[in-house]
């Protein structure tokens, strides 16, 4: 919405239009700010026989315009605590509840992941008038608060700061919110354990994400998802990967037209991408030795699952390698074990916070990550009474039972499975020379659930032709994926994880649309 | 391509097709691995009479396919100088050229950006086959060399790597190109001022990119490109913002449906997102404070400009305020001014690489970045000779030449243009309540070309549905994005970045193709 040159080619009215708009623009600020500013002015009229000792101490700020600067410090709650007793300070957070009883009024306090008891009382300095007027803003509203902060002689359970709460002096209305919320943010917070009270179906909160994602819960969700694309951009970096843009418009649906969305490109239709994986081989065999993009991935399956979704964010590297494919697993695993100490050092509060309403294990890994082979999956599998042939691909149930078994064996949620039976794997993926029945291939898994699948490819034109035909592709429809080889291409290995999903099994949530922010499913393509 | 649920959901052969089918791959792996030993075995029947001395130092790997692991470490062209004079070393990159002179070879290695001369002589260690074998060696396989390094007395100019060379003890093919190459890396490295030299033309570059983004200065400008996006990301990260991601696939056509991609989404049709900026603000108005979001933009504009690409890169931020939005705006000159000195600190050698291809002046910025406010512009442009009404728009070339004349009077190539006309804004835009001519609106320009656009926006629902009507749009196609200020929302400001615009102005290129991996216009949706 921000290109000027869009804006440009809007119809722009005559001179006498403008001049009449800019009135109506005035009127219409100045109408807003008497609607914002009436709240006050009501709670003043109805108590005008009396002088109103807290003049001057509440009120609402009308339309934030930014008319002037104000020099003031915002401090913030989740900085409170019994160092900043009996200090007067000012602060800006939603009214998460609050309370009038009697002369008093309660109120609740949130910043993002934190809260703090607020209270105001009729006194010699506070008059009936502000205390009514703070009773009667609405949840949600954003306020500004100055306020001395007290230690309290008992925790207060229901806020994050539990050691403190504000003696308020002052509030002001930043931003009203309507009255009737469409769902309440306690009830959007509550554990599905607590009987009795209500909780929030999944399409109500996903119908009004901008209330679910105020929760706490949420609001560490989505810190944690920006901490993982953080920390894998980080390590690679470190590892001399370079970062690349592939294009999400394709000419041609690599995949023989199967589970692709179609564009209307000007007079002709092109295809989103279903993956970046084309590009990334174009990159390695362009010199970039090794490369990682971050960005969105396009899948028109009809898939009404707990893990799919029809646009994801997809974490892609590939890497040149020297003479063997393991080079480039063991990278992969460094990544994922960097990864995952990174976020169990430097993520303890939002993991505390999403705990109290998912709880779940830490997830547990080992350092260098654990490589198990195909066939010690396969026999792990039938000790534990599973038929399954050599050459049989895991189902999505044995799977997660595998992924129990390795759990109980070496006490890891996260491994990697090498060695895939060829049959079970792309045309491009490379065979293993050593054994024919096997492919240099690989998954990831986390809490038994796959996160990530790779392979060294095959980087060779003519070979690459053979297993394309062997596979029953049309030659034609990948002459460009053949074609990119032609010219020398150093071996190479990559893989491809789904962010959300890492999120999701990290976190032990039970579904991917909680680790998406504006999910899209084959039903779902708002908000 | 590496969802290994749509691999499994392909026809699987049967048991016996499969046993077939693997010695079929055994087979076509010899095939292939003998194809490529030809090159070696045919030097070596050649001169089968005489005994070969070099025997076991030259040949071709065959097909790479992670036989076996071996233990060598690969020296990087870019360390070698004189300080490793008369070290052996083994080195792997591109035969970038080579010319044999009777009983001598010599040729370029290339890695990415650097490159470096060897020889090969035939001597009583060197056999005249291996000489022979080397010189037939195609332009652009990759080699594996195990060689002495020299200092040499006259500079070598035509390498990177000047005071030394490569005395070559093995030579190993890893991967073998096809002869015939569509263009020449040293043609489409040369720079277009080279009188009477071939050069290559932007779409054979475009249509080839495989072979032209293997030039020094492609290998350079996508690391700058890099650099540019962890800049970004790495200073807002440390100013508290949060990366986001935000959907592709939206339901509703934002600007009305002009300029919008169609999706066939199952039954029914979506869009691609022309802007994150909807989504953005809903992170606002979900308390997220500040975030940013890096990924794709779709513009369906049958532009076929320098500057304009169908898809491209966003560099998006959007932030909640305490008082004022210049607040946002200081936060994003320091943003900028961070991203230039890092560019001017550590990219040194990349910028270096490129301006050989492409020679530009030197980046000019002011710590803190230049702020002018719109009037100022407007005298400066009249001062010049410019027509201009208080109210109009800068067309593109005023603003080109308004970018020289703050240059020649500010000496900076980068700078903040605030407070727009209101006419001449969307509709979102946030009027500036101390003059009802103007908002609270700025570009940002590199070189006297738009970078960013940005705004305060309305985020009170009662008005911007005033302002809405008054530019005459129907409220109903933009209840959503009313809708998200219902609930409380703090004052807010951000901006849209173009990567490739920012890549290629900072740079002094002339074309966005020039910075986009792989570019998508109106014309060209390939590679």
């Amino acid at each position: 919405m921000e290109d000027k040159e869009n804006s440009k080619s809007e119809n722009q009215p005559s001179k006498n239009a403008l001049k009449k708009a800019q009135k109506e623009a005035e009127k219409a600020a100045k109408k807003a700010q008497r609607k914002l500013e009436q709240q006050a002015g009501d709670a003043a009229v109805a108590e005008a026989e009396q002088p109103d000792v807290s003049a001057g101490c509440y009120g609402s700020y009308g339309l934030m315009r930014s008319a002037e600067k104000v020099d003031r410090v915002l401090h913030e709650v989740e900085k409170l605590d019994s160092t900043c007793a009996d200090t007067e300070l000012w602060l800006r957070g939603r009214l998460h509840t609050s309370r009038a009883k009697g002369k008093q009024c309660f109120f609740v306090l949130r910043q993002q992941q934190f809260s703090v008891q607020a209270v105001l009382a009729v006194s010699e300095t506070t008059s009936r008038q502000m205390v009514k007027f703070v009773a009667a803003i609405t949840k949600e509203s954003i306020i500004d608060v100055c306020a001395v902060v007290k230690t309290t002689p008992n925790k207060i359970e229901s806020c994050s700061q539990q050691d403190v709460e504000l003696h308020v002096k002052q509030v002001w209305v930043a931003s009203a919110s309507e009255a009737r919320l469409p769902l309440q943010i306690e009830d959007a917070a509550r554990p599905d354990t607590d009987d009795g009270l209500a909780t929030v179906g999944a399409d109500v909160k996903l119908d009004n994400r901008i209330l679910d994602l105020r929760t706490s819960t949420n609001q560490a969700i989505y810190r944690v998802e920006a901490g993982i694309m953080r920390l894998f951009r980080e390590h690679l970096t470190k590892e001399g990967f370079v970062e690349i843009n592939t294009p999400k418009i394709i000419s041609a649906a690599s995949e023989g037209g199967a589970n692709v969305f179609t564009v209307s490109y000007f007079k002709t239709n092109a295809y989103l991408a279903q993956s970046p994986q084309l590009y990334k081989q174009m990159a390695i065999a362009a010199d970039f030795g090794k490369v990682f993009t971050v960005g969105g991935v396009f899948r028109a399956e009809d898939s009404n699952t707990h893990r799919h979704l029809t646009e994801f964010v997809g974490l892609d590297m590939e890497m040149a390698f020297n003479y063997h494919y393991h080079e480039v697993v063991d990278t992969i695993g460094r990544m994922f074990v960097n990864m995952f100490k990174g976020l169990r050092d430097n993520f303890q509060t939002e993991i505390a916070t999403i705990n109290k309403q998912y709880p779940a294990e830490p997830f547990k890994f080992l350092e260098p990550a654990l490589r198990l082979e195909f066939p010690e999956a396969v026999s792990m599998l039938r000790e534990a009474g599973v038929e399954i042939g050599d050459e049989d691909d895991l189902s999505t149930p044995n799977e997660k039972f595998l992924g129990r078994l390795v759990k109980a064996k070496y006490d890891t949620d996260f491994y990697i499975l090498d060695k895939y039976p060829l049959a079970v794997r792309p045309f491009y993926t490379m065979p293993d020379p050593n054994n024919p029945k096997q492919s240099n291939s690989y998954d990831m898994f986390m809490r038994g659930e796959e996160i990530l699948s790779g392979a060294q490819r095959i980087h060779d034109p003519n070979y690459l032709t053979e297993r394309a035909t062997h596979h029953g592709i049309d030659i034609q429809t990948i002459k460009a994926y053949i074609d990119s080889f032609r010219y020398g291409c150093p071996p190479h290995a990559g893989g491809g994880i789904g962010l959300e999903r890492v999120v999701m099994l990290y976190l032990g949530l039970d579904n991917i649309r909680k680790t998406s922010m504006f999910p899209r499913d084959p039903k779902r393509v708002t908000p």
